[in-house]
């Protein structure tokens, strides 16, 4: 069914979905990639179920058009809203962040309280709940939305007191309830990793959604025997919806490298 | 040319515009007002011209439709991007919400030393220097971009210590700038006044541009004879492109009273 040479399709709502790339990257280097970044309606988070929905397909569509072997939604809000939609709408595998970052957070997690952050849209949908609650009926959850987390990323306040202060506010509540694992269920929060693990303490395990999913689109690929065979590093292809200036300046951060051939369509 | 009774038309990103509203209602109560917020693609601050133009036109030909006798353009970053191309496309009047409030501050401002804060666009834009040094050229205009302002607002932070750190980081330069003056170029900065004027000091003169595009349109319609004849109080009617209930839960407050009829396009 999958063909060897086709590229791995990913999408999101804007920049986020860079940070799977990232991992994609270290865990697939000759696969070629092609991602759509909808910037001209982001961010998702706050919008309802149907609009996303809309959206969502729309941006599946054009993956499709460029004949993907495997479509990544990396938006949590979209995956939150729409994933199973999609799945059954597509003949190619559709993967989202969600239930890779769950598995991981059920196998991490001795005490069985896990903590959730992510943007208002994700966090209202209960998906990561019933997600957990599938594996695991025993665990407690703890589920917070920090909507200005992405504001802060794209602001660049990282490294900033003003940011840990917010992330004090935010994680109160989870840290009194002593999670031992938290859900980083947005694709931005990666790059705000130090600051959060400052905040919750060594001791609890933090939970890349980013990372997983790379780790499961792998696993997904060599089992179905749709690696690409060649040897070469493979080509990075960016679409956005919006013009690329903003994109590029901001998402090498995001990427962890310079961003090239981004093309708006 | 206009006819009375037919309704002010007003469109904005999402909810900001109806600060302006709620001044709209204080200066002209008997007025039927018509509102489009394109709570579908919110925010529009960090897209570009040609994304922002479209969704302007978009906006304005579904006011059109609805026969307005005006077109009030409430959202800064259209304004700033696509305003001239509005005017000339429509019949009707088009009124944005820079010109009233940078011509209030020119007349306010003693030392002629202006502040200018608003969303990257807007800041990036230079839409506001130019107009107030179109008026005269010897002011002194110190812009400074405040994208934390709009989900703090969201976040309903309003009075709250964080907000008033980020706003002394925001506006610390405009501190030491010694602007006498301070336009306040996004229509959620209403919602902030008290921060503002707490971090900037009573000798600042703060222009809220809702206030005085809401008595230019006044102006306009008397003078052109186009006001509403009838004694009773107006109607409002609001459109919202993505699905209502997060804009009448947030919007009451920007409205400063309950929103009733909302539909979704």
């Amino acid at each position: 069914m999958m063909e060897n040479n086709q590229a791995i399709g990913i999408f999101d709502s804007g920049l986020g979905g860079l940070t799977v790339i990232r991992e994609l990257l270290k865990a697939l280097p000759n696969e070629n990639i092609v991602y759509f970044g909808d910037t001209a309606r982001v961010p998702y988070g706050n919008k309802s179920k149907k609009t996303i929905s809309r959206f969502s397909i729309e941006n599946a569509d054009f993956l499709i058009k460029h004949k993907v072997k495997i479509i990544v939604v990396a938006c949590n809000t979209s995956c939150s809203l729409s994933l199973n939609l999609l799945k059954k709408k597509y003949k190619v595998p559709v993967v989202g962040v969600i239930e890779p970052a769950v598995r991981k957070a059920v196998e991490r997690s001795r005490g069985l309280r896990v903590g959730v952050i992510g943007t208002r849209g994700t966090i209202k949908s209960n998906v990561y709940n019933q997600a957990l609650k599938r594996i695991n009926k025993r665990i407690k959850i703890f589920s917070k939305s920090c909507p200005l987390f992405v504001p802060l990323i794209e602001e660049d306040w990282i490294n900033d007191d003003i940011t840990l202060n917010i992330g004090r506010r935010y994680l109160s509540e989870l840290k009194k309830r002593e999670i031992d694992t938290l859900i980083l269920a947005c694709t931005h929060y990666p790059l705000l990793m130090k600051a959060i693990r400052k905040i919750m303490g060594r001791e609890v395990e933090l939970i890349n959604s980013a990372e997983e999913v790379a780790g499961h689109v792998k696993e997904l690929l060599e089992l179905s025997g749709g690696l690409r065979g060649a040897k070469q590093k493979g080509r990075c292809l960016f679409y956005v919806s919006d013009e690329p200036a903003q994109f590029v300046k901001v998402g090498g951060k995001f990427l962890g490298r310079k961003i090239s051939c981004v093309r708006k369509v």
